[in-house]
């Protein structure tokens, strides 16, 4: 269903072309100040048309706040706000209306619901995951006063991979370039190849990866609420997501349990681990050391190649090389990554308390 | 928390050294046969001792259920069940009260809650398992009659890699060897690396694969409760477990948009895919393809060799190499991460109706 | 929080003098046409200053239907609406910015949150109920099709009761008199009296009924899903209501077992009982009989006579008679009783399947 | 469904003469120190066959924790319980197999789910309350130290009413008489009332008060987890409950709102009210006043006089007067009550922090 989360929830309502989107924050800490700039600048992250390799497609996406905030801070009442959509030319998506696109969810979506709005992906579009981040923002702002912070990046487009750990790289990078990869060689390859993509009309997809800093021990409610089980959760239901994993993951399968097992260490009077391979997590539990994940997103499933897919009547149909297209998403799911990292993170923390 | 699903919903309750293990089903299909011999047989698969290279602790686990089942059948009332501990010999681990292992949960467990049983693990072990196991049981038992299957097997230990898809093996040749790899060679290969390692003290990770069939189109419920996302939130909550991909997953990073892409075509008069990268699933929804995903193990935390880590007074403690350990978690990993999905699915055809 | 249900749920959003009130369906059957004249009348039943006996608060509510509807009809994704709050003169409201009025959640919820919308009672406002009128509308809608009707009525008011049980009574005509009792001897007493308070400035409550036909048998999911448990909290979430009984309820407190309980028979070849005590519900579940229900409502706190209570600073303040208010809160609880009849029933519907 | 509460949760299982009741019970603050002996005490007072007056069946009922306590202390993992049924007669039911004895559960329970458990009522009987009486004595262990006594009593039977209002009862005589009304000549009247019932082979209902003393400004949680919301929602859970009403409730039904208005006063320095015709709520949430409400019971069901209703097949029977049966619940009812009131308020206190 469309709520996550059991004491800071959020629950996200809207189509990529119908009035807007948005949702409803609930179980929000009162006296919370909203900054309204640090949220649009979170909102004007996820937009697309930043730059060429990107979507051109215009959104200016504002968020109006619709309850909860009282003169500039939060009440504890739940936060409803709305992102208006804008130029919504229906009439552009006529020819979608009956064609069941490639790895787009029109098929799964006709079949389940028996009815959909087609128009730009309607529901199943990424267009709802501005509602996300404005959720995840709120999010932050609760959590920052705590020290916490939480930093994604782009680590991987097809096969140009950035090598280093996230602890030899400058974190502070990551807005320098449009592809959001904190080391700017890497980044520059990156978007060469997205480039070459979006001329040839393909898409590409890869890794993002998340750190986070500042959480405390204890923070993460096993057997189910797991703070890995609870990310992974929230990860795989970012469109395009396709895997998770933290700590080492996929990277560390060949090391064994003498090579992969943290020993606690003290530093300057605290409780540290010499390696940090468990991701800051143990048990489902957080254990005080930085917490980090990856996400893998496959590539766009639209293109601007011609293919041959299935209509409603189940004909065979040739689909268009249309326009431009977005040939890769993992900037653009940088904060989304981030806001869903922040709604979990919350979530728990208010459970742990 | 320790409940999982909504409308097919598992509480788990126990510890590795307390009376026992178990849980409550609730919202169970009524009129079910439970088919004790079955359950019973799922329960072995996942006992340790079964070989030379899984530890050697002899579990006799026997389900008692004792409630909603009536002459034989399910009457849709909860049905809660206990695995009893045997030969919970609690002296064995006195000695482990005060030590933070690494990699272990005893640290988090101890600063969150303040209080631990830290016998064998207590709450962390993955003793708690067994019950999972057969809730799983349970599921598969109502999930049968409409065709489905749920089959995982080791695909990877350390660097040794099943290259082949699922599609090219053999399922029914999980059971064959103790690996529960489905390609003899592959696991005979499997089986000497993990015995070299239990004579080392060491252990070793890996992934798990596992393949679901026949599960219709329409179930996983956008936008928060998309099967991947519930997939992976259910398998990160198994121990150990510290990734999780679908589809083409990390092994198709490289792969373009044309590449990747699944275009619907007829076979038999059916909606089929040419394809299957998405992973039988597209927009949180299955398409009626074959599901399958991977989920990551990394090695076990408690090996055979000597460690210095942490004691309760945040002294520096060497941990004796002890006895025998499990080198490589993933064959018993196997049906717990069949449970797991069986739960997961069971819960998402119900909410489907 | 602010979610009621399982599989039709409602988040509720809004301040009396915020932007506006609303929320967020999620679970709604697809294809349902949104037959938006249907939910405007139910909204205009609710709404203040139909007549002298009612508060004279202008409101012209209007639903604007933000997502979830494509083409007129639901499409089972998230139904997010608002209806915009007009005219909110906020500086009216700052001599109660720091007053603690008798028996209004001014004191509990300055206490609780640390900071309040204190305009027109804020969250706290019977202003938040109009969205839930929108909900019950549209569970309603998804009810109508499956024969089920639910009609609530003014039954008593202080001491003028309706003495005849619903069955006696012509349900069609609650509508034909401004204080919804379907009695217009009884009906004119009770405006009589009402009016009479207004003018004092005093207020009144009473007891508003409820019956529900056409809900087979089998509605209601025992332990803690019951129907009565259900109805009992939605009802008990309005605004004043102090009290819910089902069935004969208190009226029967001195029956004896042999006189209330209800024997099965036969009737027209259909399972019935020979008279309904039970309220339609045996064991939690709907037996096919009528339900019916009272609810409790004690007189509105906001009267127009002195009184006297603590300020902000603890300082003891005499309020001052205001102009005019609602004396009785009986006519528009009547539609807000049904409402939350329709989403409960709707939500143990989906359960049941 | 059987899981009630969001943070304190309590997850119900048990048939009346399956192998046993029980529960459980999850998010239970750690460190609570389990007292054995007051927790057997509750279930002593649930007991049947305590007096001339309640069921003559003896029940020995021992509750047997499985997980969750360590060293005698809450560890904050789940705690399960279980109560072993004893002396399960089987037999003894087999006249009741097909028949829907009247305003019993039997005919919805075989409808709903199309299979029963029909010995002794299977499900829908009291039996399962045994558990939740173990649930609340572990959350009246948790409250005790916040200073927090839930105190219930039988308040009146058939037409026997105790007038006085609970501030002019010494609530410690409670227990000092069968029918548990802290009153001695009101308790005699029941007394003698329901031993005149039992005789005659009838029953009576009648109403439970509650008293909370304690709870501090702030417990319960707007808009649909209203502090009365969740009472009520957890007394209608109760077998046989058929109302309930909290403050002045439906005796105050014909004061105006300026006799019921409960004007705010400092005592002693402390925030007060004049009077207490709210109940200690207010907009939902707890206002640091004493929180009383009463819960109606209908006569049980079961009798020992001849009634005629349906079996299974819709044949007329006739049910014959049988041995001896409990003909007021209300005393066994007191301590169920206390119970719900203890977890529900736990949960509420949960939240609010």
């Amino acid at each position: 269903m469309n709520t996550i989360g059991k004491l800071f929830t959020f629950t996200s309502f809207g189509e990529s072309h119908g009035k807007g989107v948005g949702g409803i924050i609930d179980g929000c800490p009162t006296g919370i100040e909203i900054d309204k700039d640090f949220i649009q600048k979170e909102l004007r992250r996820r937009r697309p048309g930043q730059s060429a390799i990107t979507t051109p497609r215009k959104e200016e996406d504002r968020v109006e706040f619709l309850s909860g905030i009282f003169e500039g801070k939060t009440t504890g009442t739940p936060i409803a706000f709305v992102i208006w959509n804008k130029n919504q030319k229906s009439k552009d998506y006529d020819h979608l209306k009956d064609v069941y696109r490639p790895s787009h969810a029109d098929y799964t979506y006709q079949q389940k619901y028996g009815i959909r709005d087609y128009r730009g992906g309607g529901r199943s579009s990424a267009r709802a995951t501005a509602g996300w981040v404005v959720a995840g923002a709120v999010a932050k702002l609760v959590l920052k006063p705590h020290g916490i912070t939480i930093t994604a990046y782009t680590s991987q487009v097809g096969n140009i991979a950035l090598k280093k750990p996230y602890t030899d790289l400058n974190l502070l990078m990551i807005e320098d370039n449009i592809v959001r990869c904190p080391e700017s060689k890497t980044a520059q390859k990156m978007i060469d190849y997205i480039d070459k993509l979006r001329i040839e009309g393909n898409s590409i997809g890869g890794t993002v990866s998340c750190v986070i800093k500042g959480v405390p021990v204890g923070w993460g409610e096993p057997i189910f609420d797991k703070m890995q089980a609870r990310l992974a959760h929230a990860m795989l239901s970012i469109n395009a997501a396709h895997g998770f994993d933290y700590g080492k993951g996929f990277d560390g399968i060949s090391m064994t349990g003498a090579e992969m097992n943290d020993p606690f260490e003290l530093k300057d009077g605290k409780v540290t681990t010499r390696t940090n391979h468990s991701g800051g997590i143990q048990g489902g539990i957080s254990n005080g050391q930085d917490i980090y994940f990856r996400v893998l997103f496959k590539p766009v499933s639209t293109i601007s190649q011609k293919q041959t897919t299935l209509n409603k009547d189940l004909k065979k149909v040739t689909l268009e090389a249309k326009g431009r297209h977005d040939p890769c998403v993992l900037p653009r799911a940088v904060p989304i990554v981030e806001a869903m990292a922040a709604v979990t993170l919350l979530d728990l923390y208010l459970l742990n308390r």
